[in-house]
């Protein structure tokens, strides 16, 4: 499979909230090689803390496939999840994670906890750094923007 | 603050659960003695992993008082958070959460793992075992019932 083409959909994304002064980070769920949801982070224009990109993408995923479960779906996401995106994908029985640049912060999938590796009902695989530098500068770009 | 007076409200929204045959979970939000969100579970009417009791209450929060930041809100909830509504628990800054019954198998706030003990960005106060028996009996009817 090859991980970075559907990074840069994510980027992609991404970029769309940059423009619009969001946090740019952007995820896809892609099942049987087709992007079945797409997010990006919407926290300030939503007014939801809810609006990460993973949950917008996963809740997206649900929609068009008329399910909750999402077992044969992987996620594509430039920033390691928080817990609460850690904690959707559990739920939702992601079957494998991809992610471009850590999070020291926040990070639910290596940096602060693996969430991944704990007692939960659901244990999805993890694949971590791709396109991390592409994923990493968007954020730092942003920042700076912002100062 | 009278935790049993807002426990009740959240099992009224679990209850609106129970009968519509989704697990009955219910939420709300408090700030300043007023109920300012409302959730319940509502996973499988709306087909989404996301739309967890607490998740809700938080969405409907943030939309009433037109902020992604809840520091003066308390949560009630009848169940323990999973770790995704754990991680949107601390993403809000929600101040303090009071549930009623434990949840050994994703409970991720003393059961499974302590979220809220962790080196996140905040962490909120915890009470449990607030009216722990009916929060817990009115989840044994529902599967019971299911049987």
């Amino acid at each position: 499979m090859d991980y970075e083409t559907y990074m840069k959909q994510a980027l992609t994304l991404a970029k769309v909230s940059f423009d619009k002064m969001e946090v740019p980070v952007g995820a896809v769920v892609v099942k049987d090689g087709e992007i079945v949801g797409k997010g990006r982070n919407m926290r300030e224009s939503k007014k939801s803390v809810i609006s990460h990109a993973e949950i917008e993408a996963i809740n997206d995923a649900c929609k068009n496939l008329n399910t909750w479960r999402l077992d044969d779906c992987d996620l594509y996401v430039t920033l390691e999840p928080c817990p609460m995106c850690a904690g959707a994908i559990i739920n939702a029985r992601i079957n494998k994670v991809i992610y471009g640049a850590k999070d020291s912060e926040m990070g639910a999938v290596s940096s602060v906890i693996s969430m991944f590796d704990l007692d939960f009902c659901h244990r999805p695989k993890v694949v971590s750094g791709v396109l991390e530098e592409e994923c990493s500068k968007i954020l730092k770009d942003f920042f700076k923007k912002l100062r």
